[in-house]
Protein backbone atom coordinates (compact mmCIF):
# COMPACT_ATOMS: atom_id res chain seq x y z
CA UNK A 1 0.00 0.00 0.00
CA UNK A 2 1.87 3.21 -1.08
CA UNK A 3 1.35 5.46 2.07
CA UNK A 4 -0.22 8.66 1.56
CA UNK A 5 0.61 11.56 3.61
CA UNK A 6 -1.44 15.14 3.30
CA UNK A 7 0.67 18.70 3.91
CA UNK A 8 -1.92 21.38 4.97
CA UNK A 9 -1.99 24.96 6.64
CA UNK A 10 -3.75 28.46 6.06
CA UNK A 11 -3.48 30.01 2.86
CA UNK A 12 -0.30 31.75 2.59
CA UNK A 13 1.40 29.15 5.17
CA UNK A 14 3.93 27.61 2.48
CA UNK A 15 2.87 24.89 2.16
CA UNK A 16 3.77 24.54 -1.17
CA UNK A 17 7.26 25.61 -0.41
CA UNK A 18 7.63 22.81 2.19
CA UNK A 19 6.62 20.23 -0.49
CA UNK A 20 9.13 21.48 -3.23
CA UNK A 21 11.77 20.97 -0.16
CA UNK A 22 10.18 17.92 0.69
CA UNK A 23 10.33 16.36 -2.42
CA UNK A 24 13.75 17.32 -2.90
CA UNK A 25 14.90 15.81 0.14
CA UNK A 26 13.15 12.52 -0.36
CA UNK A 27 13.99 12.41 -4.35
CA UNK A 28 17.85 12.79 -3.12
CA UNK A 29 17.43 9.64 -1.04
CA UNK A 30 16.18 7.49 -3.86
CA UNK A 31 12.29 7.51 -2.96
CA UNK A 32 9.51 7.50 -5.97
CA UNK A 33 7.75 10.40 -4.78
CA UNK A 34 4.25 11.39 -6.33
CA UNK A 35 2.45 14.23 -5.57
CA UNK A 36 -1.35 15.44 -5.49
CA UNK A 37 -2.36 18.91 -5.53
CA UNK A 38 -6.34 20.67 -5.83
CA UNK A 39 -6.26 23.08 -8.81
CA UNK A 40 -9.33 25.10 -7.61
CA UNK A 41 -9.06 28.13 -10.14
CA UNK A 42 -11.28 27.01 -13.35
CA UNK A 43 -10.80 24.81 -15.63
CA UNK A 44 -7.65 23.25 -16.49
CA UNK A 45 -6.12 24.34 -19.59
CA UNK A 46 -3.23 22.75 -21.08
CA UNK A 47 -0.90 23.58 -23.33
CA UNK A 48 1.98 21.25 -24.09
CA UNK A 49 4.54 22.10 -26.71
CA UNK A 50 4.41 19.52 -29.44
CA UNK A 51 2.39 19.53 -32.55
CA UNK A 52 -1.47 18.53 -32.82
CA UNK A 53 -0.54 17.08 -29.04
CA UNK A 54 -3.69 17.70 -27.67
CA UNK A 55 -6.14 17.92 -30.72
CA UNK A 56 -7.98 14.21 -29.24
CA UNK A 57 -9.03 16.50 -26.12
CA UNK A 58 -9.86 19.64 -28.19
CA UNK A 59 -11.86 16.87 -30.24
CA UNK A 60 -14.22 15.60 -27.10
CA UNK A 61 -12.34 12.94 -25.83
CA UNK A 62 -13.21 12.26 -21.82
CA UNK A 63 -9.71 11.35 -21.74
CA UNK A 64 -6.45 12.02 -23.71
CA UNK A 65 -2.67 10.25 -22.56
CA UNK A 66 0.15 10.82 -24.62
CA UNK A 67 3.19 8.75 -23.66
CA UNK A 68 6.59 9.21 -24.67
CA UNK A 69 9.52 7.10 -23.62
CA UNK A 70 10.28 8.53 -20.33
CA UNK A 71 6.85 10.21 -19.07
CA UNK A 72 2.87 9.36 -19.25
CA UNK A 73 0.75 12.42 -19.43
CA UNK A 74 -2.97 12.09 -18.94
CA UNK A 75 -5.87 14.69 -19.00
CA UNK A 76 -8.85 13.43 -18.40
CA UNK A 77 -12.77 13.78 -16.89
CA UNK A 78 -12.86 13.78 -13.40
CA UNK A 79 -14.40 10.33 -12.50
CA UNK A 80 -17.54 10.80 -9.81
CA UNK A 81 -16.36 10.50 -6.25
CA UNK A 82 -12.75 9.81 -6.34
CA UNK A 83 -10.66 9.12 -3.15
CA UNK A 84 -7.22 9.80 -2.86
CA UNK A 85 -6.87 6.45 -2.49
CA UNK A 86 -8.19 5.59 -6.04
CA UNK A 87 -6.17 8.33 -7.32
CA UNK A 88 -3.13 7.11 -5.87
CA UNK A 89 -3.80 2.95 -6.82
CA UNK A 90 -4.45 4.65 -10.26
CA UNK A 91 -2.23 6.86 -10.90
CA UNK A 92 1.02 6.49 -8.36
CA UNK A 93 1.90 2.93 -8.63
CA UNK A 94 5.55 2.41 -8.31
CA UNK A 95 5.53 5.33 -5.83
CA UNK A 96 7.29 5.26 -3.03
CA UNK A 97 4.77 7.24 -0.74
CA UNK A 98 2.26 9.99 -1.88
CA UNK A 99 2.49 13.79 -0.76
CA UNK A 100 -1.01 15.86 -0.82
CA UNK A 101 -0.69 19.71 -0.42
CA UNK A 102 -4.74 20.52 1.27
CA UNK A 103 -7.08 18.01 1.30
CA UNK A 104 -7.45 18.46 5.30
CA UNK A 105 -10.82 16.30 5.37
CA UNK A 106 -9.43 13.53 3.58
CA UNK A 107 -8.57 9.99 6.30
CA UNK A 108 -5.01 10.40 5.57
CA UNK A 109 -2.24 11.75 8.10
CA UNK A 110 -1.74 14.95 8.53
CA UNK A 111 1.64 17.23 8.55
CA UNK A 112 0.42 21.01 8.92
CA UNK A 113 2.64 24.04 8.67
CA UNK A 114 1.93 26.79 10.53
CA UNK A 115 3.76 30.17 10.97
CA UNK A 116 3.53 32.56 14.77
CA UNK A 117 3.24 35.37 12.37
CA UNK A 118 0.32 34.48 11.06
CA UNK A 119 -1.30 34.15 14.32
CA UNK A 120 -3.92 31.30 13.79
CA UNK A 121 -4.28 28.04 15.85
CA UNK A 122 -3.54 24.99 14.15
CA UNK A 123 -6.34 24.30 11.20
CA UNK A 124 -6.40 20.45 11.81
CA UNK A 125 -8.55 19.39 15.40
CA UNK A 126 -8.22 15.90 17.15
CA UNK A 127 -10.01 14.23 14.60
CA UNK A 128 -7.86 15.24 11.33
CA UNK A 129 -5.11 12.63 12.49
CA UNK A 130 -2.55 15.35 12.57
CA UNK A 131 0.88 13.44 12.32
CA UNK A 132 3.51 16.38 12.67
CA UNK A 133 3.77 20.08 13.23
CA UNK A 134 6.25 22.35 10.77
CA UNK A 135 6.52 25.57 12.46
CA UNK A 136 8.08 28.59 14.60
CA UNK A 137 6.89 28.17 17.48
CA UNK A 138 5.56 25.34 19.94
CA UNK A 139 2.23 25.26 19.00
CA UNK A 140 1.38 23.08 21.81
CA UNK A 141 -0.13 20.10 19.87
CA UNK A 142 0.80 16.31 21.35
CA UNK A 143 3.06 15.92 18.18
CA UNK A 144 6.52 15.85 16.49
CA UNK A 145 6.93 19.54 16.04
CA UNK A 146 9.98 20.36 12.85
CA UNK A 147 11.45 23.76 12.74
CA UNK A 148 10.27 25.56 9.34
CA UNK A 149 14.04 24.71 7.75
CA UNK A 150 14.40 21.04 9.33
CA UNK A 151 13.65 19.43 5.90
CA UNK A 152 15.74 16.23 6.65
CA UNK A 153 14.34 15.39 10.01
CA UNK A 154 10.98 15.82 8.76
CA UNK A 155 12.04 13.44 6.54
CA UNK A 156 13.43 11.17 8.27
CA UNK A 157 10.59 11.39 10.59
CA UNK A 158 8.00 10.23 7.56
CA UNK A 159 10.76 7.65 6.39
CA UNK A 160 11.10 6.10 9.81
CA UNK A 161 7.43 6.02 10.37
CA UNK A 162 5.40 5.79 7.11
CA UNK A 163 7.53 4.14 4.36
CA UNK A 164 8.24 0.54 3.65
CA UNK A 165 11.34 -0.91 3.96
CA UNK A 166 12.54 -2.39 0.94
CA UNK A 167 10.92 -5.48 -0.67
CA UNK A 168 8.08 -6.89 -2.51
CA UNK A 169 5.03 -4.93 -1.68
CA UNK A 170 2.01 -6.37 -0.73
CA UNK A 171 -1.15 -6.45 -2.26
CA UNK A 172 -3.39 -3.17 -2.83
CA UNK A 173 -6.75 -3.83 -2.71
CA UNK A 174 -9.68 -1.06 -2.73
CA UNK A 175 -13.25 -1.57 -2.03
CA UNK A 176 -15.45 1.10 -2.52
CA UNK A 177 -12.43 3.39 -3.03
CA UNK A 178 -11.00 2.76 0.80
CA UNK A 179 -7.86 1.14 1.08
CA UNK A 180 -8.76 -2.82 3.09
CA UNK A 181 -5.77 -4.58 4.71
CA UNK A 182 -5.64 -8.22 5.42
CA UNK A 183 -3.82 -10.29 7.68
CA UNK A 184 -0.54 -11.07 6.40
CA UNK A 185 -1.29 -14.77 6.02
CA UNK A 186 -5.36 -14.42 4.88
CA UNK A 187 -3.11 -12.11 2.01
CA UNK A 188 -1.08 -14.79 1.37
CA UNK A 189 -4.28 -17.14 0.96
CA UNK A 190 -6.03 -14.79 -1.23
CA UNK A 191 -3.33 -14.14 -3.56
CA UNK A 192 -2.94 -17.73 -4.08
CA UNK A 193 -6.59 -18.67 -4.73
CA UNK A 194 -6.65 -15.48 -7.00
CA UNK A 195 -4.11 -16.64 -9.58
CA UNK A 196 -5.08 -20.19 -9.22
CA UNK A 197 -8.27 -19.13 -10.66
CA UNK A 198 -7.25 -16.95 -13.00
CA UNK A 199 -4.91 -20.34 -14.16
CA UNK A 200 -1.53 -19.12 -12.82
CA UNK A 201 -0.57 -22.23 -11.30
CA UNK A 202 3.10 -21.07 -10.60
CA UNK A 203 5.17 -20.05 -7.56
CA UNK A 204 2.91 -17.18 -6.01
CA UNK A 205 6.43 -15.17 -5.34
CA UNK A 206 7.67 -15.51 -9.35
CA UNK A 207 4.22 -15.01 -10.82
CA UNK A 208 3.10 -12.04 -12.79
CA UNK A 209 1.50 -8.83 -12.08
CA UNK A 210 -2.32 -8.42 -11.54
CA UNK A 211 -4.60 -5.71 -11.88
CA UNK A 212 -8.34 -6.42 -11.33
CA UNK A 213 -11.36 -4.52 -11.34
CA UNK A 214 -14.81 -5.33 -10.36
CA UNK A 215 -17.11 -2.85 -10.81
CA UNK A 216 -19.71 -1.71 -8.39
CA UNK A 217 -21.89 0.49 -6.85
CA UNK A 218 -20.08 3.44 -5.54
CA UNK A 219 -21.41 3.82 -1.58
CA UNK B 1 -13.47 -4.76 -20.65
CA UNK B 2 -12.97 -1.49 -22.88
CA UNK B 3 -12.57 -1.71 -26.12
CA UNK B 4 -9.35 -0.41 -27.97
CA UNK B 5 -8.63 0.26 -31.32
CA UNK B 6 -5.67 1.85 -32.80
CA UNK B 7 -5.64 4.27 -35.81
CA UNK B 8 -2.54 3.82 -37.97
CA UNK B 9 -1.48 4.80 -41.00
CA UNK B 10 1.53 6.33 -42.65
CA UNK B 11 3.09 10.26 -41.90
CA UNK B 12 1.03 12.73 -43.62
CA UNK B 13 -2.08 10.46 -43.72
CA UNK B 14 -4.44 12.11 -41.98
CA UNK B 15 -4.48 10.23 -38.73
CA UNK B 16 -4.77 12.98 -36.86
CA UNK B 17 -7.50 14.75 -38.58
CA UNK B 18 -9.51 11.38 -38.83
CA UNK B 19 -9.60 10.72 -35.47
CA UNK B 20 -10.55 14.34 -34.39
CA UNK B 21 -13.40 13.32 -36.68
CA UNK B 22 -13.99 10.03 -35.26
CA UNK B 23 -13.97 11.44 -31.69
CA UNK B 24 -16.54 14.43 -32.35
CA UNK B 25 -18.68 11.81 -34.18
CA UNK B 26 -18.66 9.28 -31.15
CA UNK B 27 -18.99 12.29 -28.50
CA UNK B 28 -22.13 13.12 -30.46
CA UNK B 29 -23.55 9.62 -29.91
CA UNK B 30 -22.85 10.13 -26.13
CA UNK B 31 -19.54 7.79 -26.12
CA UNK B 32 -16.98 8.56 -23.87
CA UNK B 33 -13.91 8.30 -25.78
CA UNK B 34 -10.64 7.77 -24.51
CA UNK B 35 -7.47 8.30 -26.48
CA UNK B 36 -3.74 7.64 -26.84
CA UNK B 37 -0.99 9.30 -28.86
CA UNK B 38 2.78 8.93 -28.91
CA UNK B 39 4.89 11.35 -28.33
CA UNK B 40 8.36 11.43 -30.02
CA UNK B 41 9.80 14.91 -30.07
CA UNK B 42 11.95 14.78 -27.02
CA UNK B 43 10.72 14.92 -23.08
CA UNK B 44 7.46 15.85 -22.57
CA UNK B 45 7.35 19.79 -21.69
CA UNK B 46 4.01 20.38 -19.79
CA UNK B 47 2.64 24.10 -19.33
CA UNK B 48 -0.08 24.32 -17.15
CA UNK B 49 -1.63 27.74 -16.38
CA UNK B 50 -2.34 28.17 -12.63
CA UNK B 51 0.44 29.65 -10.04
CA UNK B 52 2.76 27.29 -8.58
CA UNK B 53 0.89 24.30 -10.50
CA UNK B 54 3.94 21.98 -11.55
CA UNK B 55 6.29 23.29 -8.82
CA UNK B 56 6.31 19.71 -7.74
CA UNK B 57 7.16 17.97 -10.55
CA UNK B 58 9.69 20.82 -11.19
CA UNK B 59 11.05 19.19 -7.37
CA UNK B 60 11.63 16.27 -8.71
CA UNK B 61 8.50 14.29 -7.93
CA UNK B 62 8.05 10.70 -9.91
CA UNK B 63 4.80 12.07 -10.85
CA UNK B 64 2.31 14.72 -10.04
CA UNK B 65 -1.72 14.73 -10.03
CA UNK B 66 -3.34 18.31 -10.27
CA UNK B 67 -7.49 17.57 -9.56
CA UNK B 68 -10.25 20.03 -10.18
CA UNK B 69 -14.02 19.34 -9.66
CA UNK B 70 -13.92 18.27 -13.45
CA UNK B 71 -10.56 17.89 -14.53
CA UNK B 72 -7.63 14.91 -13.41
CA UNK B 73 -4.21 15.90 -14.75
CA UNK B 74 -1.49 13.29 -14.35
CA UNK B 75 2.35 13.61 -15.25
CA UNK B 76 4.54 10.86 -14.41
CA UNK B 77 7.46 8.96 -15.14
CA UNK B 78 6.88 5.99 -17.33
CA UNK B 79 6.50 2.61 -15.74
CA UNK B 80 8.65 0.16 -17.12
CA UNK B 81 6.94 -1.82 -20.11
CA UNK B 82 4.10 0.04 -20.07
CA UNK B 83 1.33 -1.62 -22.02
CA UNK B 84 -1.69 -0.45 -23.97
CA UNK B 85 -4.01 -2.41 -21.59
CA UNK B 86 -2.52 -1.33 -18.54
CA UNK B 87 -2.32 2.23 -19.47
CA UNK B 88 -5.77 1.67 -20.35
CA UNK B 89 -6.97 0.13 -17.44
CA UNK B 90 -5.53 2.36 -15.16
CA UNK B 91 -6.14 5.47 -16.55
CA UNK B 92 -9.14 5.41 -18.96
CA UNK B 93 -11.69 3.74 -16.68
CA UNK B 94 -15.12 4.70 -17.16
CA UNK B 95 -14.14 5.15 -20.73
CA UNK B 96 -16.30 3.37 -23.23
CA UNK B 97 -13.80 3.31 -25.62
CA UNK B 98 -10.01 4.35 -26.32
CA UNK B 99 -8.57 5.01 -29.93
CA UNK B 100 -5.53 5.24 -30.26
CA UNK B 101 -3.05 6.94 -32.77
CA UNK B 102 -0.41 4.71 -33.64
CA UNK B 103 0.76 1.73 -31.80
CA UNK B 104 0.57 -0.08 -35.00
CA UNK B 105 3.03 -2.82 -33.13
CA UNK B 106 0.41 -3.36 -30.80
CA UNK B 107 -1.56 -6.62 -30.24
CA UNK B 108 -5.51 -4.28 -30.93
CA UNK B 109 -7.05 -4.44 -33.96
CA UNK B 110 -6.18 -1.32 -36.48
CA UNK B 111 -8.01 0.95 -38.72
CA UNK B 112 -5.60 2.23 -41.13
CA UNK B 113 -5.45 5.60 -43.46
CA UNK B 114 -4.25 5.16 -46.55
CA UNK B 115 -4.34 7.90 -49.17
CA UNK B 116 -3.83 7.10 -53.30
CA UNK B 117 -1.84 9.97 -53.73
CA UNK B 118 0.28 8.87 -51.46
CA UNK B 119 1.21 5.51 -53.65
CA UNK B 120 1.87 3.54 -50.68
CA UNK B 121 0.45 0.20 -50.22
CA UNK B 122 -1.17 -0.30 -46.55
CA UNK B 123 1.32 -0.55 -43.23
CA UNK B 124 -0.48 -3.04 -42.03
CA UNK B 125 0.13 -6.64 -42.95
CA UNK B 126 -1.78 -10.30 -42.39
CA UNK B 127 -0.51 -10.87 -38.68
CA UNK B 128 -1.54 -7.12 -37.84
CA UNK B 129 -5.13 -7.16 -36.88
CA UNK B 130 -6.34 -4.85 -40.06
CA UNK B 131 -10.20 -4.51 -39.29
CA UNK B 132 -11.22 -1.47 -41.67
CA UNK B 133 -9.31 0.99 -44.08
CA UNK B 134 -10.32 4.28 -44.94
CA UNK B 135 -9.33 5.26 -47.93
CA UNK B 136 -9.73 6.95 -51.51
CA UNK B 137 -9.27 4.04 -53.37
CA UNK B 138 -9.77 -0.04 -53.36
CA UNK B 139 -6.51 -1.27 -51.36
CA UNK B 140 -7.55 -4.50 -51.99
CA UNK B 141 -7.31 -5.80 -48.07
CA UNK B 142 -10.22 -8.10 -47.55
CA UNK B 143 -11.96 -5.91 -44.72
CA UNK B 144 -14.53 -2.95 -44.92
CA UNK B 145 -13.61 0.21 -46.74
CA UNK B 146 -14.43 3.57 -45.62
CA UNK B 147 -13.96 6.50 -48.08
CA UNK B 148 -12.21 9.60 -46.28
CA UNK B 149 -15.56 11.61 -45.37
CA UNK B 150 -17.46 8.61 -44.09
CA UNK B 151 -16.97 9.01 -40.72
CA UNK B 152 -20.23 8.17 -39.56
CA UNK B 153 -20.80 4.46 -40.93
CA UNK B 154 -16.99 4.28 -39.59
CA UNK B 155 -18.56 5.24 -36.53
CA UNK B 156 -21.22 2.53 -36.84
CA UNK B 157 -18.98 -0.32 -38.17
CA UNK B 158 -16.77 0.71 -34.75
CA UNK B 159 -20.28 0.29 -32.54
CA UNK B 160 -21.76 -2.75 -33.94
CA UNK B 161 -18.61 -4.56 -34.27
CA UNK B 162 -16.39 -3.34 -30.70
CA UNK B 163 -18.51 -1.23 -28.84
CA UNK B 164 -20.60 -3.31 -25.57
CA UNK B 165 -24.06 -3.07 -25.12
CA UNK B 166 -25.01 -0.76 -22.08
CA UNK B 167 -25.34 -2.22 -19.00
CA UNK B 168 -23.13 -3.34 -16.16
CA UNK B 169 -19.52 -3.42 -17.28
CA UNK B 170 -17.60 -6.92 -16.64
CA UNK B 171 -15.00 -7.56 -14.87
CA UNK B 172 -10.98 -6.14 -15.97
CA UNK B 173 -8.73 -8.40 -15.27
CA UNK B 174 -4.73 -8.18 -16.45
CA UNK B 175 -2.09 -10.60 -15.88
CA UNK B 176 1.36 -9.48 -16.66
CA UNK B 177 0.17 -6.47 -18.50
CA UNK B 178 -2.08 -8.46 -20.71
CA UNK B 179 -5.88 -8.85 -20.54
CA UNK B 180 -7.48 -11.85 -18.92
CA UNK B 181 -10.96 -12.76 -20.12
CA UNK B 182 -12.87 -15.59 -17.94
CA UNK B 183 -16.26 -17.26 -19.29
CA UNK B 184 -19.28 -15.67 -17.98
CA UNK B 185 -19.75 -18.26 -15.56
CA UNK B 186 -16.23 -18.67 -14.60
CA UNK B 187 -16.44 -14.83 -14.15
CA UNK B 188 -19.32 -14.81 -11.42
CA UNK B 189 -17.60 -17.38 -9.27
CA UNK B 190 -14.78 -15.65 -9.69
CA UNK B 191 -16.30 -12.55 -8.06
CA UNK B 192 -18.20 -14.32 -5.31
CA UNK B 193 -14.84 -15.87 -4.70
CA UNK B 194 -13.12 -12.48 -4.14
CA UNK B 195 -15.71 -10.82 -2.71
CA UNK B 196 -15.73 -13.54 0.06
CA UNK B 197 -12.57 -13.52 1.03
CA UNK B 198 -12.55 -9.92 1.40
CA UNK B 199 -15.80 -9.93 3.88
CA UNK B 200 -17.92 -8.82 1.19
CA UNK B 201 -20.98 -11.07 1.79
CA UNK B 202 -23.83 -8.57 0.76
CA UNK B 203 -25.44 -9.54 -3.27
CA UNK B 204 -22.42 -9.26 -5.91
CA UNK B 205 -24.96 -7.21 -8.27
CA UNK B 206 -25.18 -4.55 -5.71
CA UNK B 207 -21.62 -4.93 -3.85
CA UNK B 208 -18.78 -1.83 -4.14
CA UNK B 209 -16.33 -1.54 -6.58
CA UNK B 210 -13.33 -3.43 -5.87
CA UNK B 211 -9.53 -2.68 -7.12
CA UNK B 212 -6.74 -5.23 -6.77
CA UNK B 213 -3.46 -4.91 -7.42
CA UNK B 214 -1.13 -8.20 -7.26
CA UNK B 215 2.85 -7.49 -7.45
CA UNK B 216 4.89 -9.82 -9.85
CA UNK B 217 7.16 -10.03 -12.29
CA UNK B 218 6.81 -8.81 -15.33
CA UNK B 219 7.21 -11.57 -17.97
Amino acid sequence: MIPILSVVGRSKSGKTTLLEKLIRELAARGRRVGTIKHHYHGPVAVDVPGKDSWRHRQAGASATALVSPDTVFVVRDAPAALSLETLTHLAFCGMDLVLTEGFKSGPMPKIEINRQEQRAPLLCGPTDLLAAVVSDWDTGAAVPHFGLEAVAPLADFIEENYLHAPGRPGLEILVGGRRRTLDPGIEAVFERVVRSLLGDSGDASAGPPIELRIPGQTP
